[in-house]
């Protein structure tokens, strides 16, 4: 019954109320965020039955982060290990010049060792479609073997598989993340990725249409997304392009938009929408996430629909 | 002694911190709002000796609301219940493009069975004006005939009358609205609109002063108030016309805005004010209380008229 | 999957911290709560493939109960209704002498026409063992007859029954609860009891073993257990009785002790210990409830094994 | 209609969540606290109509005062000022050994300034009994002139007087207090006095019983009351001695509770209760009290008669 | 070991969360804050070795001073008196048109009996630079002669010696403040003013650059800075001129910007720069403590140098 | 002018607020914590010129420890690391029989790395005492060594060392701790041991006075102090034995009772106080300590003093 599977690394978010520092802060809100769960949570909410696959440590810590995800009514199919860490991660949110700061405590999660032996795969194997994205592999050598051996299992049972290339600096080199996710497109088929990641990692000249198109010719990928935050974004599917712009949005939580757009668009899509009316839904989804504290999209469809319909009516009583 | 009675419900509302969702907020704010006692509430705190009159259960929840009611310094004046309900509804108050979202949960509050032989009349046939709104004849039948009970008390007792359209929605049709309302409007002297109600629920056309005018000449009020939101508020009465701009806000709370401004413009008028200066005052009053967290305009005199006064000098010190 | 199904209203309790007063508390934490969820999340926690069915309206409020359970990792399988309010109830805990005070506001919730024909009974044809309580028939005549149509369709699937008396009465009387139970016990297993409920509702005489002994004579129940609050619990059954004693406590939060223990004892008799064991058990997750602030049981298998096992170890560092 | 009238300082009290310590405490919870109007919220919310007099700063701090006494329903009588400070206090409130620590920053109040002149004294010559307390005239020699001259004017509308003893060290020694007070006492009806009080200020010997019938053969008291905390209270009305045992209680805020219970008596007493039953309603209400966080005694007759009834039911649902 | 000392009031800020009004709110935000503080904390914190002079009182209240600027790695050395108050004011931060409002409760503080004789001069002997403000002066008498007599023991000392001008007209009257600052003048090297204050206080004409002119050249300082909040700075050394803008920032807590420019200004300067790049880094200070909530700049090197590089980057990760 | 240096790991404790659990509470207190820092902020706030020495990331996170600490008047000396992590702990403090739960989370701490190479060694050579704990050894092999370097430095400087055992079994078995420990004894003047670890580490036999005589003698310790919980200490020199008892307290915050006695204990030496004079001390800090939320103990001597005087007064006011 599962129509979306991810697989990857959940962290708790430590942050301190907004504006706050933490070096000062009394206390830290605890959220969980990580970038596969939080495209399942979206999803999720948004009518997609989905299953978010990692490896956790057997704590409290551990089962904060199952707590927090299973609330959004995703299925949540965990190894519990007796070794590794509960990854988290420190954030501070403020306006500018100020900005976001984020500190990374993430080394040696438990999920670092996780192996596709040992992973549920049936329900990957069930599924209609398999996501995960490219934090995870820059996470440890062993996952970085076991993304291959997921999207090879997903290919190999006829699902279709989409990653997200999300590319974390702090974790490895562009060269490194180019080197290994090259070895995955062969086995993907719906790749999203920021313009940015485009340019960086993957190495991509021009605008967001042409790299669209480059990289759909170069892979032979089945649809590729390439999101332009505030400028929207396009697709390419069959040699042609869509494109559609982002919503206004005032902006509380930034963390988790690109995960609301992938969320988004994935419900979408496997709701049978057309590629463009996708790219709306996913960027509605990513305008009302900016709206929310936490990392994940803690959405309706009630809303998406109605910002989708440009409904910017004032109080309803 | 009292200068202005209001009559109408009073809720409990419960609300997330700002930007957090019913859904998942671990606590939820409590204040009191309610139209007649929001108008109540500011007018007196700007030197008006003013009654709220309602009915509550005889409950901590009754009892909230007359606490809240009461530090502000107006006089309760309630008959306790032992049965209905204490109305309450929740509100989500967020950035665009979220936006606020509210949930009644006012079915058979107490107050619907309010009727005029159980309460205080007195402080009616003492006071110079008595208000009420479109909301409460909207709560039940008893109440639409409680209204037209008191309306006539107040007039047999030539005290003079206001009426706040507030139509809502989520309570009736416009047509029925209409109808209640037209069966009032002989009763009252002093009516203020919104003009997006003048439009749909009392079938007026043209812009706010076509409308003032027309309401005026078509139902004899003494004085008509079309309130425009951030494009201000016209006034008709005698024949002329004045008109006031609003002032600019940062709007932290808008829930109540329009009774800020009543409570604000009736103060002023029964301090003598003419049209336009209690057109202004009105509008300073509802700009200050969009600052202010809650259904009620915590304000004080000074700093209303600081604002009329265009006095925004930086931080006194 | 599901080894145990159970069915009744979740409310949300909204409670002023500990010791503040709801008249004058600024703001109220949120805490789902109902009998029969109570029972199936410690159940959930405990290892036990849980359901709860019930009925739930469409909106911010009934989304806020499915949120709170789904996060203990039972199922959660309601009807969403447009009709109806999501039941709540006020509790103040403070010290004694002031003690505790619950304001219930559950009038025409959602769940007060849920019907046999439109809750999923499939969960409950596929479980183990079935439970609701006493709580349930006393918010509505449909209630009622629900109660008795889903006790009969467990019964003819060969599913046990069981039933924990829970009387309230701020619902009904105590005559009236008598004779509605009564015509459910020919088709109850499995009969849990309060002492002070056997007495006050079931015109029951003597003590717990008494009692127990003689409700197992009279009703042909398999199982019978009373519960005596600090005094521990009694249980009868193929003519025997076993009597446990309660574990000590620093009481900061007693709601939902009884339900608890009904979860604990119910996982534990699935998990197929004996009915002296799951006495003990179902006590000592009763005495942990009594610790966590809220009305469920947030508790893992280990602590209450270790509790069992009686090792009040200092500090583990 | 004022049936009581008090008059005395009212204090902001800051203080940080139980246990934390002033050093650290990133908030300060805020509180109305004064002896004379501590009490009058007690008999107010018990039923009496009782009225405050005092002299307040004309600023934010000031209206939070009135603001924090009007929610409990009593009148609010007070002179504005220009000059003069809001006094304060900073409260502690920790276990055993800490325990409670109090600093007062109340030097050069607005109260300190007060004149019989200035202050409404109608309230007190229509009421049936006019409170202050040994704290008063202990802030600065125009109030203890102050003092002197209300007692006269209750005295000569043939208004009844009460005066509780409150011996604060901090303000005075016990020297001092004993000439002052004794200078007020020929003025004096009903006094109030702690035991230790009785002993270190009034320089009385003996028990307390004994020292009720002493005090009241000295001074010609119509009543005395000597209060033993958790002893219980004692008085000596024509001649004879009737006692009271205190109620059990758990202590959550010990401050307020001596004004508790004069609330508590004097109101009894103005219902026309007998002196035992008065003590008694006293005694529960200051059980109560110390229950609750703040100053002020949050209550309603219902609790009080459960109390007095020795009604310690368990949760009634 | 210390190069930069500073003298004055620090007093404790009691504010409510942003947004609500201090006669409404339940608890209040403690914050330490002091213009000669704010200055040495902000020194300190990036990397200048600072000291704090002042007097308090030995309480709690005295401590939380201390506890408050210690953290921030700044020296405290202070006189610890059993006399005075601990100065605090009440701050209201709101949008527009609401703004700001501060209650100060600052008189009879400890502080203002401080003398030269009792307070530690070693470190100002010790010192590059000696910083007070015309806050100071105008607390008392006293410290008006205490100010003169420190600016004197840095003079003889071969110390560089700063002032702010800092006028707060709450305190004393433009006259008086020249009259008392153009005492000090022939003992300060370096004068800082807000533009307003050189026009209301120094009865200076013209732009910032013509009066930075004119100050130096009247009364011979090394160094004038005029500072004109979102208009930048300007400074004059040796005949020429320099001026930088502002940054732009987000503002969430504008009280003590002109102490962190100071802070940062002064600091830059002990470390060799020139006067240009100092303003530069003071204007980048003050525009991250706009962003912090408190009085003082909790910043460090690395985000002042990130935004004096013009690095706004998004989200590093 | 250092008295007493320490040396050790101070770890982020993240502790939902008190009786929530981990797994479902919204925010962590967060509070720094560290057997040797603990010591050293009690010792400082008595009256001891103490420092502490540690290595710690270059992070907010970093920073957050030595701004908790600084801010209780102690030196922080410490090596900033740009590798390694800060050591964080959860802790859930609940009524019995749930009692508390701690998860470590302190693996490749930065302090795990740190050299008595790199380290601050002055401040050991110029102070009169210096103390770590057994937990440092344990937490690496470099710190095994580094603990037995500072030891020897302090030995060869004529500087007086102190040892707590603090044996923590989540670290390191009870062997390899008493093999490691047994090799530091040579180098120790004052052992400060738990009873429960002299028994199960350092294989002890007998009562608390017993292992005193029996480790003074084995080891030629100059004081050995063993400490009991709530039986109170004994501690042995000059073979002769002194014993004092705990004092009784409201326990709200156990953690860092033992680290309190040490501190209290080592600064009443240091002034001079004889052997049981300091015991008394030590254990009222303790006393003290377990009412005061967070890790170190927020004392000041005057508190101390009282309590050691057995002054139980009531409120002082």
């Amino acid at each position: 019954m599962t129509e979306l599977v991810t697989f990857g690394e959940t962290m708790l978010r430590l942050s301190p109320p907004r504006h706050e520092r933490l070096e000062t802060a009394a206390t830290l809100e605890v959220h969980p965020g990580g970038a596969e769960s939080n495209a399942a949570v979206a999803a999720s909410r948004l009518g997609t039955a989905a299953t978010w696959l990692s490896k956790l440590p057997d704590s409290p810590l551990g089962r904060r982060v199952t707590s927090g995800l299973r609330r959004h009514g995703l299925e949540v199919d965990v190894v519990w290990s007796d070794a590794g860490r509960q990854g988290t991660y420190y954030l501070e949110l403020a306006g500018d010049p100020r900005g976001i700061d984020v500190v990374y405590d993430r080394a040696d999660a438990a999920v670092t060792t996780a192996t596709a032996d040992e992973l549920s795969t049936e329900p990957i194997r069930d599924a209609e479609l398999f996501l995960t994205s490219g934090i995870t592999p820059a996470l440890s050598s062993t996952l970085e073997r076991t993304v291959g051996e997921l999207l090879t299992i997903a290919r190999e049972a006829g699902v279709e598989t989409a990653f997200d290339v999300n590319y974390r600096r702090k974790l490895w080199s562009p060269k490194t993340a180019r080197e290994t996710l090259e070895g995955y497109f062969p086995l993907i088929d719906v790749l999203v990725t920021p313009l940015r990641d485009a340019r960086a990692v993957l190495d991509e000249r021009g605008d967001a249409s042409e790299i669209a198109t480059e990289l759909t010719d170069e892979w032979n990928f089945e649809t590729v997304v390439v999101t332009c935050g505030a400028d929207g974004a396009v697709a390419c599917r069959d040699g042609s392009l869509v494109d559609r712009p982002a919503f206004e949005t005032e902006t509380i939580a930034p963390i988790g938009t690109g995960d609301a757009f992938v969320g988004g668009f994935l419900s979408s899509r496997l709701d049978g929408a057309d590629l463009g009316a996708a790219l709306e839904y996913g960027a509605a989804v990513a305008a009302l996430k900016r709206t929310i504290p936490g990392d994940v999209a803690v959405v309706e469809p009630e809303a998406v629909d109605r910002i989708v319909a440009g409904d910017h009516s004032t109080i309803s009583r």
